[in-house]
């Protein structure tokens, strides 16, 4: 059977009796599945087990601090942590699917693929289930480790600021700046620094926003040609296309991004009291009240013309 | 006598005992003095005291949510919040100095001018002190007062990202969010949102970035034509001109601003091992270690060469 749901301190309890773990992170990783991943490992080896982590894909430079190098072997239990659905193994997908006799993750997605699952739908991060489970094993938490578990849930949160923010997500950052994580350089990597790349790109980006009827949706494009004039890396776009629902007086932001098939990816951000499923309905897309997407596979000007054709009559 | 360290609990029976306040909030206004001084005033109400803010300058139209209307009145007891010095009574200045009777603060630099100074140097805004005052006088935290105080710490510490933020700072936080702190709308107006003219200001400054010396030395310049054809707001130019230290790979970061006057003020930020101060020094301005100033008075081309003459030397 799977999709059994237990507690943490069942998670830690199955941890205690098991032995040569691998555990896994998802595809396009980032600090939530890192964190992690590396907390929970260094808290097995703590209680003298054989343990390493794998990743589908490279993982990004800033992580660097992260990384434990951990010899690989056969391992006897597989988990995974923050990973919702097996489809984000990726590249791991034909090694280990079917194989996770555990999983620890917040996404109330998850689709229960492992044989038990410890899940806390209302935690900002998946470091916030990590750090229950390592507090039920009884492993004293390094400043590693809680340099892991921080970089977790201050990623997941944006540093504090998205609403998934909980009492609970400060008060672990409180007890975590307590057991020595590194919060200071912490916050200046993941959230201060950025590439060359991405400087280059949010230049181009703001050259080429157009703003209509009257300042209230803002279009930002993003093609093809303009990842690779500004070399900006996958993993910053994201940071990059939110512009377009961060400008004073835009009630609905419109990012196009052109896909490596030459497709165009419109994601919809809007606020009270606009629907963004309802506008991307009309194209075949959908999603949530306040983003949605869909996708066009005409060329550029005539996706934007329907989009703002649409969002004119919802707009008036 | 002047400047009588006091802890909040004396505050506190300070305030109980006087009646009639006036709340003075610090020139330039910022979250931390506004919702110091409006959760303050709030509390004092709650406990049927007459109360009025009082701000040297116009408020931001962002902290809206912050201001209630007090209607001013003589008063008899002066309360000074996130003022560490009576110059920053700016226009309040001639009215208030030397009148204070409190002061409630968290800059180790205070002046000592207020009567009864309670101050708290670790704490990462003046609203910890605040809220330490309030749960003194017992007042319950309404969900408006949570707003405020939520306000101050958020903004001080760059929604928990700088190193002044302590646990103290995230425990709080968790608190007032518990008793009501719009915490996710806040996080947006204080930290996603940004006026046209910002971005406008971004675009320019992007168009006009200089790197150095293989790219360890970035230089931003901000003259008086940009602000004008911008329209950027002065109170959204510091996060404009952040920008040359936040990029990857640059160890030392230059800003150019250009004053009113037609001087040319320059701001350095370093990383280890390069020291800010040293390298001002040498044009007769000074600072910290790994941030300080100077200002030139030739024209900018000039100013630029000596300046990265003197860095380079640096970074050899």
């Amino acid at each position: 059977m799977r999709g059994q749901m237990i507690s943490a301190s069942a998670a830690a309890s199955f941890l205690e009796r098991s032995d040569k773990f691998v555990i896994l992170t998802h595809a396009s990783p980032d600090g939530d599945t890192l964190g992690s991943a590396y907390a929970l490992a260094d808290a097995l080896c703590a209680l003298n087990k054989r343990v390493f982590v794998v990743c589908p894909d490279k993982i990004p430079e800033k992580f660097g601090y992260l990384i434990k190098e951990y010899e690989a072997f056969e391992p006897e239990t597989v988990v995974a942590v923050d990973i919702a659905d097996e489809k984000l193994l990726g590249s791991l997908y034909d090694r280990y699917s079917g194989r996770a006799a555990l999983c620890i993750d917040h996404h109330g997605s998850n689709t229960k693929y492992a044989e038990m699952l410890y899940l806390e739908a209302d935690a900002a991060a998946a470091c916030e289930c990590i750090y229950n489970v390592i507090n039920e094993l009884g492993t004293k938490i390094t400043p590693y480790m809680a340099s892991c578990l921080y970089t977790g849930i201050a990623t997941d949160t944006g540093c504090f600021k998205f609403s998934n923010t909980t009492p609970r997500s400060h008060r672990y950052a409180a007890e975590l700046i307590e057991k020595g994580a590194d919060y200071g350089e912490i916050n200046r990597v993941m959230f201060e620094v950025k590439s060359r790349g991405r400087i280059a790109m949010e230049r181009k980006v703001l050259e080429n926003i157009e703003f209509y009827y009257g300042g209230r949706c803002a279009v930002i494009t993003v093609t093809r040609n303009m990842i690779k004039e500004t070399g900006c890396p996958l993993g910053d776009l994201d940071g990059v296309t939110a512009m377009s629902r961060q400008i004073e007086g835009v009630q609905i932001g419109v990012t196009i991004k052109e896909k490596p098939d030459g497709k165009y990816k419109v994601s919809l951000r809007t606020f009270e009291p606009y629907n963004a499923a309802d506008i991307c309905a009309i194209f075949g897309g959908g999603g949530h009240i306040r983003a949605a997407g869909c996708e066009f596979s005409c060329d550029i000007e005539s996706a934007k013309r329907q989009l703002l054709s649409a969002i004119g009559e919802v707009l008036r």
